[in-house]
């Protein structure tokens, strides 16, 4: 056993090299920025975008540092150049094609969902296994496939992320025609837990949290 | 103007007093907490909990020193009393009645989710403006009621959330009937900005930002 299990790891298994939360605080961090940058501020340093948003400043200079430094000491990061990396690092800088599995109302929803279809993503087919939803479509007009289609699609149409809107029951098995398929990401809206491969990524959707959040303000106020 | 801004805001102003982002990792903490106490383990130490959740022992120790000290040194937290005080903290230990308003799919779908009613919520209205929803149920059987009556309901059911689920044109009014209702806590499904009194707390859901955690990891692959 290598007593540097961390330098160890292969540098290109995506999750263990960087945790979730770090991902998604790159997320934030550019939306602070694009917020900026609408602003018309030339630069903005850690600290003032700490304050500004409320977040820490030595794990901003933490986060970025992992993909290389380009801050300049005391002038701090150029925006439009922190926003291109941002988007670069989080692989936005072309549109990701999304499937979305079992089209019920959830599914649905989503497909149609102004917060979800936008910038750098479209939802390009729903799926589903009831006779009755196949061939019909969103309100946006997002096709309704036959599941059986998975693989099939998911090469034609250049899909790249699953999205699992099926009861939890019917989740694992749908979870593994999307690893069968060839998909490397799925975002399970399913409350049950899935087992991806090990070169796959898996994020559970936790909406609960958001209700958790309120409440510990409602339990302070 | 105090020299010590932080301290001279008052302690009850939920929103200044902790950050959601806090908030949000004392939700994780508890669940791997939970998750710890379901495999039996008596006490855990941050770094073990950082260890196996993959979190920062350091912030761990901190977040949770605001809420009173009570580790003990060398042995950790004792997993049964850290789960409570979490709880406690987060304000969980009383079920808080939610609302729904606006029943079209996404709302309905949200009214009946396993992954959203469970635990600590529950759901007890869902709220629309169309004479063809007002006075069915969803599938779980939570009933729609007309929006004009949601200061009525609000007081009578004792509801203390409510999740906007309408299109984002409407959001702003149907947020200003909240607060006028007498909420104090927003969870925000519309993909549009609003403005919460000074004693609301609102919380805008951005489901892309999981799409852009996936996405991430496509590009690192």
């Amino acid at each position: 056993m290598s007593r540097t299990p961390a330098l160890s790891r292969p540098a290109r298994d995506p999750r263990d090299s960087v945790s979730e939360a770090t991902a998604s605080r790159l997320s934030v961090y550019l939306r602070c920025v694009a917020t900026l940058e609408d602003e018309g501020a030339p630069h903005v340093s850690s600290q003032e975008l700490a304050r500004r948003f409320r977040l820490n400043s030595a794990q901003i200079r933490k986060d970025l540092a992992m993909f290389g430094e380009f801050g300049i000491r005391g002038v701090g990061y150029e925006i439009g150049a922190l926003k291109s990396h941002l988007i670069s690092i989080l692989g936005l800088d072309r549109t990701r094609r999304v499937a979305i599995i079992g089209a019920g109302r959830l599914g649905q929803a989503l497909a149609d969902y102004g917060g979800f279809r936008s910038g750098g993503f479209r939802i390009v087919a729903l799926f589903d296994n009831s006779g009755e939803r196949i061939g019909s479509k969103s309100r946006s007009g997002v096709p309704v496939h036959d599941v059986r289609l998975l693989s099939e699609l998911v090469s034609r149409e250049g899909i790249e992320i699953a999205v699992l809107t099926v009861p939890a029951a019917a989740a694992p098995e749908v979870s593994r025609q999307c690893w069968d398929a060839g998909l490397k990401a799925v975002l399970n809206f399913a409350p049950v837990r899935l087992d991806p491969p090990a070169d796959a990524h898996l994020k559970n959707v936790d909406l609960k949290i958001n209700l958790e959040t309120l409440s510990f303000y409602l339990a302070r106020a």
